[in-house]
């Protein structure tokens, strides 16, 4: 199965390392990745943008043609990329304004609070990101991006790159719980129910005192 | 106008920064760039593998598929991807066995012993082949590719890595007076001379005492 991510924000917010990171992670699970960067006028304007497709089979073409994640941090990104989403999954940060006009499924989640309250550090957002769109995609597995989290990330900060990737799947969590989330992927409504129920325990048990070590 | 570049190795030599590197360069140039990293099949077996496309126009295909530069670190990647080289041009690290079954036009430079000896850093070998690049493509400017670097490398480490720079641009110069080269590129006898000529001066110049500062 093949499954394409575009993750995009603003540039500083070190999307390309995170998209490095989700490529490595998945090779470690022994399926191909390939991890692209694209620069020029679709990537300017402040906006930076980077993809990951991962396969069992061999990839041919390694850039996102539909994507079926699609991260966006900033307002500028979510309407730029938002607006040719096709089926997959917008996952946006809550301080994105959200637009009626951008039909995709999306789900918002505090990616940029988190990583400046929660663990102290705005840089880490690209790290909590990439926790969410591991938890929620699944493609890659939780150790292997524990892995390769530490492997590329700079020497000593490897800890609190670490909390901001346990953060970001509990956000994960957090985000399967929302209604947008679940009409689109349980099986029935009993499923949702269920989805949420669990989605929610794990939520509160990554949340007992409000901070991630 | 549309160049390619393949940047290949072992893993852990830095060829995905170098391309990093190398298309953010090109944007400071207000050209296009694409960069990207495959995993999987195509790069195991201890080799790495990432690809740059630069271009003044719009890039429709990001995936090198006939690269104008091949750069190879060891001989496995020469083999492998030597013996795939259409048009462009192989520039192989000094330490590679060459092979008279690979045809493509070879340039052999003293990259990862440049790093070892003359820098004192090993690991800067990926910015002394992106000096090789850059001299001998010029697909981007000098003074891109040293602010590039400068954004990208470890901080503490931007001196270093701009003698490892200035250190591949005087070993670009030395390849251009190469046979091989001056053949391929050159547009009648004469300018071959005189570039060889000139490509010995700078080399000597940059050698005055064997030290890169």
């Amino acid at each position: 199965m093949r499954v394409e991510f575009r993750l995009s924000g603003s540039g500083g917010q070190g999307l390309l390392l995170a998209g490095i990171v989700l490529a490595e992670a998945a090779i470690l699970d022994d399926k191909n990745a390939v991890q692209t960067q694209s620069y020029g006028p679709e990537a300017r304007g402040g906006s930076s943008k980077a993809e990951v497709v991962i396969s069992d089979e061999d990839i041919d073409y390694p850039k996102a043609t539909d994507p079926d994640y699609l991260l966006a941090l900033t307002t500028d990104a979510y309407r730029t990329y938002g607006s040719i989403m096709g089926k997959g999954l917008v996952i946006v940060d809550s301080s994105v304004r959200l637009s009626d006009e951008i039909k995709a499924r999306t789900v918002s989640v505090p990616i940029l609070a988190t990583a400046a309250e929660k663990i102290g550090k705005k840089v880490v957002a690209n790290i909590v990101a990439l926790g969410v769109l591991g938890g929620l995609s699944k493609a890659a597995s939780r150790e292997s991006l524990e892995e390769a989290v530490q492997s590329r990330v700079p020497k000593g900060t490897e800890g609190l790159n670490l909390s901001a990737l346990r953060a970001g799947f509990d956000l994960a969590d957090l985000a399967m719980a929302q209604p947008d989330y679940r009409r689109a992927t349980a099986a029935s409504p009993e499923a949702a129910l269920e989805d949420a129920r669990t989605a929610r325990r794990n939520a509160r048990r990554g949340e007992n005192d409000g901070r991630y070590r």
